[in-house]
C-alpha cells in the first residue's frame, strides 16, 4: 500500500452516530458498512492511494442516491461516487473521508433493444458484459478501455474512457446517447435523448460525461450500439526504430484505411515482454506496432494484407498476420502484458497518459531518452499510435526518488503541450494530477470550470478534492 | 417577408451615436452597417422572421469579436452572432435588436494537415469549402446540413447541424476536437484539444457546441478529419407504404449494414417531387427510400446490391441503382428538391425537425393522417430513416390558420415525446421554438440551463430571447 499525499485536512464535519442511523434508515442495514476493513477496499482505486471513508454506502437505486445527497446536504458531508474502483488519477479516491456511496450493486442491463440499437443500463454494470449482451443480439458496443473486464459504464462515462477501438470508433462520449442523474441536491434529472440525435438546449450529458463524479451521480445510461462487424483481422509488425513505425502509421491513416486498432510499443517495453512473442525479430527490433481490421470478411482480409504491405514500404522487419482467433488473443495478450511487468519492474512507477498531433508521435518519443538522461528514471511507451495517445509509464530505481522524478514528469507535460498535445487522453485528472491542470487549461476557463461546479454542487459536498481546488 | 412575433419589447438601451462611434474606432469604418437597407438582409435567417439589428458589425478577427462585446457590456447593449444566416429556428435574428456580429468575413481555412488529419478554420468558412479543400489532401469532413453549399461551419457548430450522414458518420460535435471562442465578457478562452483524444477538465467545447450561440461567439474551430472513402454506390428504392420501408431500414441496421445515407419520403412528398423520377413506380408507391454506401470499392457494390436485396425482401415495388455519379446526382436532387417545393406549395409552412427512436418510424408517420384530419393540416414527412431523424413539413392552404396549426404542432411534438423521441434532432430552437422546450426538458434541468447562462453571460448580452426567457 503506498501512502497518500496528507495534503487534505478535511473542512467538512464528521459523520456521527445518528447520522450513520439516518443513512441506515434511508437505505436499509444491509448497504452501510462502517467497520474498517470492509472500508479499506472503497478508500482507493487503481493508483493505491489510501484514503479511508468513514462509510461507504451501497446503493440499489435511484431513490437511495438521492436520499444519501438529501442527507449530505443537511449534515454537509462530503459524498465520493464510485463505480468498480479501476480508475488510475484517484477519482474515486474519498480523499475528504465522508460517504464513498458505491454503484456497483447497480449493476442491471435494462435492456438491448436491437430495433432501436440502444442500450439502457445501470451504472455499476461491467463493460464487457454490456459488450456480450450487446453481441448476442448481433449488436456491439465499442468503447474498450484496458480494464474492460473489470470496470464500469457509469464509471467509463464518468471519465469518458477510451481504448485501442477509438481510433476508428471513438470514445464513451461518442456511444452515450442519454443519461439520469442524481445532482448534488438531490434532485434527479434527465439529460440528452434516447434516439441517435438531438438537439434541445445545453448538453447537459456531454457536460457530465467526463466530468469525473463532481457534478452529477450517474444512475441510468441510454448508450448507443452498432452493428457488429462480422469479421476482424489482426497483424504485428516489428520495425527498427519508432520513427520508422510511426511513419507507417501515419501513411495508413492517410491512404484511406481507418484500422479498428493501432496499437504500438517501444524497445523499452519489447525488452520487458518481447519472450512472449516466439519471434525472432524481437530481439533486434526497436518498435511494435499492433493493427487490427475490421467490417465484412471479403474486406478485411484484403485490407489487412493491404496493411501490411504499407508496414514492409516503410521499413518493417517483420510482418506477422494472425491465421486465427487464438493467434491473434496471443497478440493482444503481449500488447495488455506490458502494463503489469512495468508496475512490478519497479519501486516506483508513475503512469502518464499524454496525447500529441498524430504526426509528431515520432519526434516526441524520440526525445524521450533526453528527459530520461535529465532526471534519471525510465519511460517505458506504449499506447494507440491511431490517436496520437501515448501511456508514459515513468519509473525509477529508488522511491525516494520521487520529487526528482515528478519534475521529470511536469518537464514531460510541458514538452506535450509544446508539440500541441494534451496531458491526459483517457485517465483524466481525479485528485493526482490536478496540480497540472494549470499548465494545459487557461485561468479563464478554469474560472468557467469553477463556477459551473457551483452551479451544480454549491456546497462542494460531490466529490470534493478533485479536478481544481 | 412575414411578420415576426411582437413579443419581444427590448429591456436594452438603444445604441446612441456616440457608441456607434466608438464601435466604428474599434473595429474600423468599413466594417460597420447602418443603412436600413443594409441591415434587413442581417435580420432574418431562413424563418424569414425578421427584426431589425441598430447596426450590423462586419468583423475580421478575434480582436475585433472582443472589442465588440467590451463596448457591449460597458453599454449593456445586446448583441447576436451571425454565421450565414440558414438557420430554421431564428437562432441568429436580433429579437431584441441591437448589434448583430456577422462572422461572414472571417472565412480563412487556416490549415488542412494530412498528417495530424485535422482542420484548423475560421468560424466564416461555407462548409462544402472545407469538404473541397479536404477531399484535394484525401481527407473527408462529413458533416453536410441540407444548406452545406451556403452555410457556414461556426453556425453548424452553435446548432451541432448533422445531415444525412449523420446515419455513419455523426453530427458537428463529434468533428469537433476544440475551439476558440471570446465570452460575453470579451474575454478569449480555448477549450478542447487539436488531438484526437482529451479528458482535461470539464469539456467545454462541446457545451458550446449546440448551445446556438449564447454562451460564446466562436472565432476558431479545430476539426477531425478521417480518410475520404474511395467509392460511393447508391439506389432508390420504391416501397408500397412507409412501414414497410421501414422494416427494411431497420432490416439492414440490424444485418450488420451501416449505411452511409438511409433517406425517406412520404406519398405526400412523392406526389410533389415523383415527376423528377423517370420510373412508372413513383405513381403508385407510398414511400421513397435512398440508400448510399461508402467504402473501399470492393465492398461498396457488393454491399449496395446486398441492400438491393433486403428492400426486396422487405416488399420494394422496385430497385435501381445508381451506375455513374451522374444518375447519383439526380437522385438526391429528388430528395434536395423536396424541402423548396413544400414551402412553395402553401401559403402556410412550419418545418418541424423532430426524431423518433428508429424503429418507431413507421408507427410515428402512420399516425400522422389522424393529425392532419383533426388540425385540418397537411404533412409532408421526409428525413434521414437511419437515425429516426423526421422532418415534418406541416402546411395549411389558409395562412390565417396559424393557431390551429401551431396547436396541431404541439399535438404533434407531444406524441413525438410519448414514443421517446426528441423535439429537434438539427435545427435547434432558437426563438420560435422556445415554447416547447418545457415540453421536453424538465424544470431543474432549465434551472440548470439558466444558471449556466448566467456563468458565461450574466448581463445578458450575448443572443438574448434564445432557448429560454
Amino acid at each position: 500500500m503506498k501512502t497518500a499525499p496528507s495534503r487534505f485536512s478535511s473542512p467538512y464535519s464528521p459523520i456521527t452516530p445518528p447520522i450513520v442511523q439516518r443513512i441506515r434508515l434511508a437505505v436499509g442495514e444491509g448497504c452501510v458498512l462502517t467497520e474498517k476493513e470492509k472500508l479499506e477496499p472503497f478508500g482507493k482505486d487503481a493508483t493505491e492511494l489510501l484514503h479511508l471513508p468513514e462509510l461507504v454506502v451501497e446503493v440499489r437505486n435511484v431513490e437511495e442516491v438521492q436520499a444519501v445527497l438529501r442527507l449530505a446536504n443537511e449534515h454537509r458531508f462530503p459524498v465520493t461516487p464510485r463505480g468498480l474502483g479501476t480508475g488510475l488519477t484517484g477519482g474515486s479516491v474519498p480523499v475528504f473521508g465522508g460517504v464513498v456511496l458505491s454503484l456497483a450493486r447497480m449493476n442491471r442491463i435494462l435492456s438491448v433493444d436491437p430495433r432501436n440499437m440502444i442500450a439502457i443500463v445501470e451504472p455499476g454494470v461491467v463493460n464487457i458484459d454490456l459488450k456480450r449482451a450487446a453481441r448476442e443480439k448481433g449488436l456491439f458496443y465499442p468503447p474498450d478501455p484496458a480494464s474492460l473486464d473489470t470496470c464500469s459504464l457509469g464509471g467509463n462515462a464518468a471519465t469518458n474512457a477510451g481504448g485501442p477501438s477509438c481510433v476508428k470508433y471513438g470514445t464513451t462520449r461518442d456511444y452515450l446517447l442519454g443519461l439520469e442523474a442524481v445532482l448534488p441536491n438531490g434532485e434527479k434529472v434527465t439529460a440528452g435523448v434516447q434516439t441517435r440525435k438531438g438537439v434541445v438546449g445545453y448538453d447537459l450529458a456531454h457536460l457530465i460525461v467526463g466530468s469525473e463524479g463532481t457534478l452529477g451521480i450517474i444512475t441510468r445510461l441510454i448508450l448507443k450500439l452498432i452493428p457488429h462487424p462480422p469479421a476482424v483481422s489482426t497483424l504485428v509488425s516489428f520495425f527498427p526504430d519508432l520513427p520508422s513505425a510511426m511513419e507507417a502509421v501515419t501513411a495508413i491513416l492517410t491512404s484511406g484505411h481507418i484500422p479498428s486498432a493501432m496499437e504500438f510499443m517501444d524497445r523499452h517495453c519489447l525488452e520487458l515482454v518481447g519472450d512472449m512473442l516466439a519471434f525472432e525479430s524481437t530481439v533486434y527490433s526497436g518498435a511494435f506496432l499492433l493493427l487490427e481490421t475490421d467490417g465484412s470478411p471479403a474486406v478485411v482480409q484484403q485490407e489487412i494484407e493491404k496493411l501490411g504491405e504499407v508496414c514492409l514500404e516503410h521499413g518493417a522487419l517483420d510482418v506477422l498476420l494472425a491465421p486465427d482467433s487464438n493467434r491473434r488473443n496471443k497478440m493482444w495478450e503481449v500488447r495488455k502484458e506490458v502494463s503489469l511487468r512495468i508496475e512490478h519492474s519497479s519501486p516506483l512507477y508513475i503512469p502518464e497518459d499524454v496525447v500529441v498531433p498524430i504526426g509528431r508521435i515520432a519526434e516526441f518519443v524520440t526525445g524521450l531518452p533526453v528527459f530520461e538522461k535529465r532526471y534519471d528514471m525510465k519511460i517505458y511507451a506504449f499506447g494507440h499510435a491511431g490517436d496520437g495517445n501515448i501511456h508514459l509509464n515513468i519509473t525509477a530505481a529508488d522511491p525516494v526518488a520521487r520529487p526528482r522524478i515528478e519534475e521529470g514528469v511536469s518537464a514531460l507535460l510541458r514538452e506535450v503541450l509544446t508539440l500541441g498535445g494534451t496531458i491526459s487522453g483517457e485517465h483524466g485528472i481525479g485528485f493526482t494530477k490536478k496540480g497540472f491542470l494549470p499548465l494545459e487549461i487557461s485561468r479563464e476557463s478554469i474560472r468557467l470550470q469553477k463556477a459551473i461546479k457551483n452551479v451544480f454542487d454549491p456546497l462542494h459536498i460531490l466529490n470534493p478534492g478533485k479536478l481544481f481546488d
